[in-house]
């Protein structure tokens, strides 16, 4: 794990906070040299994954750090799901504002060592750094690199998909939205369950990563829903050459969703949801409720690809609804 | 390629700068799905590491791009390099500070573009981010995962040293010490030939790509020398549990260091030179003469290994010489 910084104590946090996520795993060295091994005698192929999170953007300054570091690996083992790769490795390179201090740090490392603990993957190296330009603080920032085994070939893909297969999404929808409007004091109508619910479905999403796996051989294409389920289908469409049609009455809401001054169209443009949307011909929906039910994953049948191209949302009388186009905030 | 970001154009700015860099490598998928496949069929273990360069830390703000995304890529590759392993694919993490344009951008591709061609590795994926808190734009950071092919095992690791054990490293020290004192405009006595070698020794070190993976089955330890000769060496014999003790005046120097104002006992104190350090014991000298005879990269024999702990350098008449022992800062 390198020391490239200016900040003082640079290689005692090091030692306190991130070389205990490290223990275990022979590949990871404790930390101490350049890189890690990652041995693959298994003859697995690996899924590999970079999504970085930043202070003002894709968090708030004042979420719990626990989470914005378990909310970071999430992402990525979201990632890992959508491929239908089971987490394995990550590496953390973690940018810390002067501003925070030791604790704050802790916070991260506690964090990563529960979600570490429940997803079965571990720390095998990373980087921190301190400072910033000459009095400029600027955004903490953590980029994971996460890497997953994939137990089955070939890789879910985005593209792949073929007319008249459904399209799937597991859990329910519009729920990190709706935890966000939470966190800003913008949901009215909930009760302080419903409100809790919701804030955590926004920082501490649930990946999907026993469900992707198992759609290995079943789906035809899959991502996870990260900017939206209308955007994301959009690119599960494009990628697929298709049209994705879907039903807005068989979206999956949460109660506290159908409980909020929260418009149905708002919650399919809203972002940061991490459940998986996928695909399946027609003839294999035994197929995806089987996975789901050894995986314990909700999933809910909730359109069809057609051909052309674009995402169509149909109200019950089957007219396309006007849908919000506006990008996803993810604060 | 994940794309959860404020900025706008974010598809097109990927499209434009970064699908190319992924082209012609089939797990890439054209940076289209939410990770990238890593096949494995090979059977080659792999080696991972994550470094990060921050703006104000590891580079200066008025670098030139295209050199920054180099040095970004090539310090992940230099620790590739001391385990051992020969690059294969990077991810990268890219924060663009609000106030840097698509120009800026086009040049840390172009860049990236050039080495990857040098050293025959593409990018399979990442994330690139824009904005950052509210009215605090802050620093650029790149943050590249590499990983490499060992070809041959075991890795090289810090720790393996035994009493006895020569002590070497690659090219010459000091340079990129001698490059940033170019840079700050502190460094006299060079000419402009003299200065343009020092500029490049910094902003673009050339990591020991061939060298590292030659040395599987002969160096008993190997890092690169990344925080200075001394404090690396330093590393070095903390984790195979003894003493580094090196000759000053077998430390070999550029023509623009030995020209330069620039104290033999500051060169080895100063970082990012990037070269490699190792050991290997007495008998299988013969056998690193040929690792950098068919690599073409020169090594230098510079001390051994002793019992006890700690780093000692020697001057001619042996006599331990007192060495800075502050924290190198990159810039």
């Amino acid at each position: 794990m390198a020391a490239r910084t200016d900040r003082s104590g640079e290689f005692d946090l090091i030692a306190r906070y991130f070389k205990p996520l490290a223990a275990g795993r022979d590949g990871a060295f404790g930390l101490t040299d350049d890189a890690a091994l990652l041995g693959v005698s298994d003859g697995a192929d690996r899924i590999v994954t970079t999504d970085a999170l930043v202070e003002g953007i894709h968090f708030r300054p004042d979420d719990p750090p626990d989470r914005v570091a378990r909310k970071a690996l999430r992402v990525n083992l979201s990632d890992l799901a959508a491929m239908g790769a089971a987490p394995e490795v990550y590496t953390l390179a973690l940018r810390i504002p002067d501003e925070r201090d030791d604790d704050w740090v802790a916070a991260l490392a506690r964090g990563l060592a529960a979600d570490q603990a429940r997803y079965g993957v571990t720390l095998i190296g990373g980087d921190t750094v301190g400072g910033g330009a000459d009095g400029d603080s600027g955004p903490a920032m953590l980029s994971v690199t996460a890497i997953g085994r994939l137990a089955r070939s070939p890789a879910l893909r985005r593209g792949g998909a073929a007319p008249g297969d459904d399209v799937w999404v597991s859990g329910t929808i519009g729920d990190g939205g709706l935890g966000l409007r939470v966190c800003k004091g913008e949901a009215a109508g909930l009760d302080a369950a419903q409100r809790r619910f919701a804030i955590d479905r926004y920082q501490l999403p649930e990946p999907r990563v026993e469900l992707g796996p198992a759609l290995v051989g079943t789906a035809t294409a899959c991502l996870d829903v990260s900017d939206g389920l209308v955007a994301d289908l959009g690119h599960l469409a494009r990628e697929s050459g298709l049209a994705a049609e879907i039903l807005l009455a068989d979206v999956p809401w949460s109660d506290a969703a159908a409980a909020a001054d929260y418009p149905e169209t708002e919650r399919i443009a809203a972002g940061d949801d991490y459940e998986l949307a996928f695909t399946a011909p027609p003839d294999r929906r035994d197929a995806v409720r089987e996975a789901s039910r050894t995986t314990e994953t909700p999933v809910s049948r909730i359109g069809t690809m057609r051909p052309s191209s674009g995402v169509r949302v149909l109200d019950r009388n089957g007219r396309p609804l006007a849908v919000p186009r506006t990008g996803w905030r993810h604060r």
